[in-house]
Parts: C-alpha cells; sequence; structure tokens
C-alpha cells in the first residue's frame, strides 16, 4: 500500500493576529503525509479486439479492480461480475507498467458499452459530476427493487455509524484527506470499508468488492459515505440494491428525487447523535410516520 | 435565483444515548432548505452546423454562461471569450426548455473540439475527476506562466480569506451543503465567489466570470477553494493564470506535483488561523525558505 500515501516537506505555519500591531508568524518545515492521487484508465470491450479506454478517473491506487468492476456496474455496462471475462492491470500505451490501466475483457455476449459520443458518452463520475454527455445518457436503470426490502434500523445504529466509519479509515488517520464509503449489515457491523480522494471512488470500490463475491444486490445494508449524498450516491446504491444511503454531509434535491423515485432511505447531515431523513423514514424505528 | 434551493419536508432526528437501557430517541418532522442539483448540458461547435454535446455536469442552477466558459477555457477548447461567438441557455432535446443546456457557438476559425473516444474525450469534472478517456488526454497546457507571477502576501492575510469566503456563502448558511470558491486579489480583497454542489463547478463559475470580463491571465489572484485541492483544482488555477491557490482541506500527491511544475504556490488546510505550505513559499512573506 505504499502507493496510498507519500511524505513530503512542507511548511507549516501558524498566525497569531495581535490587536495593536502586525500578527505573530511561526513556520516549521518538515515533513508530512500527503494522499495518492493518481489517473486510472479502464478499458473495456470483448475478447480479442483492442478494448478502447472507456474512462479516466483521479484515485487513490489500491483496489483498482474492484473499481473497475464497480464502476461498470454502477455504470449500467455489467450486470454482475459475471459478465466479466477478466479484469487486469495493464501497461496500457505506456512502455513500463504503471499500473494505472485495468484492462476488461467482457464475457461472451456481454454487450460493450455505446463509446459514440452522441449517443452514450461513458466516463468517469466523482463528487457531483456525471460525465456523461447528454442529459438522457444520465440515468441509468437499476435490475433491483429496493423499494421493497424490509430492513429496519433503530436510530441508535445510524447514531453509531460515523464513529463506526471514522476509526476504520486507516490512511484517513496519517493524511486528513479522504473520502470514504462503508458498508454496514442491519446490525450495524462494517462489511467493508473503502477509502479514496474521491467519495464516487471509495463507493464503486465497495460495490466491486461486493459484485467480485457475489452479494449483489446488497439487500438489507446501509453505505454511509462521507461528505454529502449526491444524485451519482444515489444512483450507485440504487444499482447495487443497497436500500439505505447514509451521508456525513448535505443532500441534494436532485439526490432526494432519485431516493423517492427508487424507495431508498435517505439520511443526511449524520454526525454526533443527530441526523436528517429525507425519504423512507418507516425504516427507522420509532421515528413519526410521513 | 428561485431555482439554488428548495423547501422539502424531511424528519430530523436526535438520540440520547442511555447507559442502562435503550437510547431516546426525538423526532420531529418540518420543511428544509436543498441545494438544487440539476444536470448542465454543454453544446459547443462552430456557427451554421447541429453541435453536439460535449457533457454533461451535475450543477447547482445559476451563473451557467459563466460554467460553459470557465469549463471550456480551463479544458483548453478555448483561450479566451473571444473565442466564443454566442453562448446561450436552449431548450436542447427538450419540448420545453429546461434551462439545462447552454449552447456554445465558437468564433470563427477556432477549432472544435475533439470528441472521438479514441483521441480526446471532453467531459466534465469535479471533485477528483478527470472525465478523459486516457491519460494521455487528463493533462492541458496552460498559455499562462504562474511560475513568474511577482504577487506576495502576509501569512495573516491567507488567515483571513476562509472567514471571508464563508461571510460570502449566501446559499450555505440556508442549506449547509455548498462549495465555494472565491477569488481574492492580492491585498485579500473579495473579487467574485461562487457556490455549487461540484467544487470544481464553482471553480469554472468564478474563471468564466473572468474570462467574460476579460480579466484573464488573473494575475496576481489567490483562489481559495473549500475542501480539497485536487490535480484539477491546480490544472484549472493554472489554465487561468492564477499563481496561488488555497484549500480548506488536504492536496493530493498529484496536485502538489502540477503546481511545483507550474511554480504555483499551493496552500492547504487553510482553518483557524493556521496552514500548511505545500509550494511556491516564496510568495508568502516572512517564511522560511525551502
Amino acid at each position: 500500500m505504499g502507493r496510498v500515501t507519500q511524505r513530503r516537506t512542507i511548511t507549516r505555519v501558524t498566525v497569531t493576529p495581535a490587536p495593536d500591531g502586525p500578527a505573530g508568524v511561526s513556520a516549521k518545515v518538515g515533513p508530512d503525509t500527503l494522499i495518492a492521487e493518481e489517473p486510472l484508465e479502464i478499458r473495456v470491450g470483448p475478447a480479442g479486439t483492442p478494448r478502447p479506454a472507456l474512462a479516466v478517473t483521479m484515485r487513490t491506487p489500491g483496489d483498482d479492480l474492484d473499481l473497475a468492476i464497480g464502476f461498470l456496474l454502477t455504470e449500467g455496462i455489467i450486470r454482475s461480475a459475471a459478465d466479466v471475462r477478466t479484469a487486469q492491470l495493464c501497461a496500457g500505451d505506456q512502455e513500463a507498467n504503471t499500473y494505472n490501466v485495468v484492462d476488461v475483457v467482457l464475457a461472451d455476449g456481454v454487450p460493450a458499452p455505446q463509446t459514440d459520443p452522441s449517443r452514450n458518452f461513458y466516463t468517469t463520475s466523482s463528487c457531483g459530476v456525471c460525465g456523461k454527455a447528454s442529459i438522457d445518457a444520465v440515468r441509468t436503470r437499476s435490475q433491483f427493487d429496493v423499494a421493497a426490502d424490509g430492513i429496519r434500523v433503530a436510530p441508535a445504529l445510524l447514531a453509531d455509524l460515523p464513529d463506526a466509519l471514522r476509526a476504520g479509515q486507516r490512511a484517513f488517520r496519517t493524511t486528513g484527506g479522504l473520502h470514504a464509503a462503508g458498508l454496514f449489515d442491519a446490525a450495524g457491523r462494517l462489511v467493508c470499508l473503502r477509502e479514496d480522494v474521491g467519495r464516487h471512488n471509495a463507493v464503486d470500490k465497495v460495490i466491486g468488492w461486493a459484485a467480485r463475491q457475489d452479494r449483489l444486490p446488497l439487500a438489507g445494508h446501509v453505505l454511509m459515505v462521507s461528505g454529502r449524498a449526491s444524485f451519482e450516491l444515489c444512483q450507485k446504491a440504487w444499482m447495487a440494491g443497497i436500500p439505505m444511503l447514509a451521508a456525513v454531509s448535505a443532500p441534494s434535491t436532485l439526490a432526494v428525487d432519485l431516493a423517492e423515485e427508487a424507495g431508498l432511505t435517505l439520511v443526511g447531515f449524520l454526525r454526533g447523535q443527530t441526523f436528517n431523513v429525507y425519504t423512507g423514514a418507516h425504516r427507522i424505528t420509532g421515528l413519526p410516520q410521513t
């Protein structure tokens, strides 16, 4: 995991404001640990032909095959890990293998994604971006019905998730610069946690891991993410069959709209002992029914 | 600005842990203000032909022409606002004008962007994502030399920027869910502030505004952003000729590498009265020279 973080020399500055004169300044030069960010190119296509690059995402290296599989799954390009014949890190067009290209060979009969920009323009996505070239291409269709999912959790269980997520974040503690996605079961047990510079990559890594373990749909699970709950995170949860999404920060209008449509429970501002429920409050015990 | 936020009914929950028994729960149903997120499709091409969609970004509505111009500029598709003949909100393929499509007509002689996915795959970008289909396409080349920029600021000026940014964030106060980018001059005066669900959109809106005001390159300015300093934010600053980027949170390794190469001053963890300087410390007065 040496590529996940790197040491650099930085200058740490502290300003001491002075009411009657120039502020005091102390500065120390020393080592610091930074979180790695590198491009990952995802190539996909059938066996026996050159496979075109489909997308590049700026990600923290590690769990790259999970990331690629999770990305293809949440983008609706594959329906399960069985749709992939092989996935491997390769050198791509570079002379040396930089471990920044994943080559995905689709199983026989799985249609290759449209890359005609006037039709479907699959590209990567993170933190509120949808890299599609037309609005029609933004929406993907889930094969899973999360609306019927019978999971019910107590408010106290939800309130414990942020601490559980943070406790599992190894790289955050050394860098302070990472997003995380944690998959929990209905008893609040952490099933899988991934960290990345992009929240959406962290979610794709979790979902790709689950797909490769043949655990989809992720019925009866809660996905907890650092940061905001965007439209795209709701969509990724739905694509993986996850019935409940909880975020440390705010959801957007479109996230709430999609959660409503999908029958997803959407929780935001989950921090300390408080949270907001935007949709699907019936899955949380003891709340007034809206 | 009615589309920037929307009111929804939510359930606010507070859990009171009890050491000897089940936790107490209070829940209140009431209105809340959410930040709007809607797709913006950017079409670009020469006059007189159908212009293809180049990218879709999930953004907070408002300043959409600035966003489109800033995006095209920081992606290296245009060099100044003079490269654009007209830019307007249009209905696109929808029957009614949803104000979610910007149609950009390039000036005569300005080459249309490559949309061949095997070559250059321009798409949108936000929060650590690069929507390019190959790693080679990730890097853009700036027409501006920021390394030679002579701006120098005092540490106390930098320490004041987060409060100035927050004070200017109107929508954040009502929703708690927004990123911001603020352009400051060398005296610490706020020149332009934009908010968006995506940090990168907020930056593109600032840069697009400046381009349309014919203010590029933004020599002698500081760009302050909420959240992390990603590779792409450094690249956008460089593309606009901004010599100093300051972020509330952590930079990534690739952001530091690019800042080093560009000669950009990169400041991170700027909060309270402290900050870290990752590159270009010579532009901040009174620091030890690394």
